[in-house]
C-alpha cells in the first residue's frame, strides 16, 4: 500500500490569508514538571490545508461536521494547469469524471507556500469551469493553491451551493503524476464550523 | 463503499479532560458584513477524539508532524471490553493481530461522552496488555473512552515509547461489531506538536 501525504505541515510559522491572524501554540503543561506535554492552539479555520465548507459563505449553508463523510472520499482525478493564470472549463475536456470523484487542480505552487505572492499570483477558476464542475457531480475539488477565486468569491458560491467542499492548500500533487490511479481520503477534523484543517492522502492504487 | 465515522462532533461544548480549558469558537467574520464567514477556535490538542504522539510523554518524542502518515492506516482488529473495569492481556488470546494492525478497545462507554463520570470511571489498560500490543506490532491503540491508564500513565509510556500512537475519545465503536473486516484510517491533523485532532473512519471490507 503506497500513501502520499498532500498535507502540509502545520506549526506556527505557516503562512495564513493576508489580514488573518498566525496560529499560536501555547504549552500549558511541560513534562519535566507535569509528567507529560500538553499544548493548546489558536488558529482560524483556514489556515494550512483545510477544507472550507457550504456554511464559510452561505448562511444556512452546512458545517463540516454536517457534511456526509462519504464525501470526503473518492476516486482522484488529477489535472495538470501548471502555468495557466486562469483555469477555465476547456482543462476538463478529455477528463473523465465520474460522479463521487475528487477533481484536484495541480497548479505547482505548493512550493511557493511559504512565499509572500502565493496568496496573491495563484490562478483563479472560472465561472464556467465551476459550473461543469459540479455538472459533473465530482464530489470535492482540490487546489495546491490559495484559493480557486478572489473576493467577492464567485466560484466559492458555486461549488459551496452545490455542496462541493473546497481542498484548499494542497501539498505534493507531483507525487501522484506518474500515477493514473489512486484515491483522495481528505479528512478534516469534525468541526461544528464552515471550515476544518484537513489531513489529507492519496492512496496509489496499483 | 460503506464507511463508519468514529469521530465525535466537535463543538465548544465538548467534554475535556478535568482542568483542562474548554474549545472556544471565535467568529472573526459574518456573511452579512464580510461576505464569508470566518471562524477562530482556541483548543487543547487532547479534546475530542484526538491523537497522542510520542511528544506527549516522552521529551524527544515524535510530534504529530513527524510520524510517517502509513502509521495511520491498518486493518482494524475491534475487541470487546464491555463491563471491564481492568483491560488485561487476556483480552487478547485468541485475537489474530498481525503487524500494522489497529486494535480497537470497544469499552461501550461513548455514549457516556458528555457526562462528567466519563473521565473518572472509564476502564485501565495494564501494562502488560500494552506490552502485548507492542509485541505484537500493532500500529496504534485506539480507545473509546478518555484514557487508556491513570497517573503516571505507565501505559501511554509503554505505547508512545514503541511509537504507537494513542486515539482516545472514539465514537461508534459498535457499528462495528457485526463486520469481520474493516480498515482503519485515523487521520490527526499534521500538527508539530504532541497531540492533534483527527478525524477517524472505519471503511468495512466486504
Amino acid at each position: 500500500m503506497q500513501i502520499v501525504d498532500l498535507t502540509h505541515p502545520f506549526d506556527s510559522s505557516i503562512p495564513v490569508y493576508p489580514g488573518d491572524p498566525s496560529p499560536q501554540f501555547r504549552v500549558l503543561a511541560e513534562i519535566g514538571t507535569a509528567g507529560y506535554r500538553l499544548g493548546e492552539i489558536t488558529t482560524v479555520l483556514h489556515a494550512g490545508t483545510h477544507i472550507d465548507a457550504p456554511g464559510h459563505m452561505l448562511g444556512s449553508g452546512a458545517a463540516v461536521a454536517d457534511i456526509p463523510v462519504e464525501r470526503f472520499v473518492g476516486r482522484g482525478v488529477l489535472i495538470d494547469v501548471r502555468r495557466k493564470a486562469r483555469i477555465d472549463h476547456d482543462v476538463l475536456s478529455g477528463v473523465e469524471m465520474r460522479p463521487g470523484d475528487v477533481v484536484l487542480f495541480m497548479s505547482g505552487r505548493s512550493g511557493q507556500y511559504r512565499k509572500p505572492e502565493y496568496f496573491h499570483d495563484g490562478p483563479v477558476v472560472t465561472e464556467a469551469c465551476a459550473r461543469a464542475l459540479v455538472a459533473a457531480g465530482v464530489s470535492m475539488l482540490g487546489i495546491d493553491f490559495a484559493s480557486p477565486d478572489r473576493p467577492p468569491f464567485p466560484v466559492h458560491r458555486i461549488l459551496l451551493e452545490a455542496g462541493v467542499p473546497i481542498v484548499e492548500n494542497l501539498a505534493s500533487l507531483e507525487r501522484l503524476s506518474h500515477h493514473p490511479n489512486f484515491e483522495i481520503i481528505a479528512l478534516p477534523v469534525r468541526l461544528a464550523a464552515e471550515a476544518a484543517p484537513a489531513r489529507v492522502i492519496a492512496r496509489i492504487i496499483p
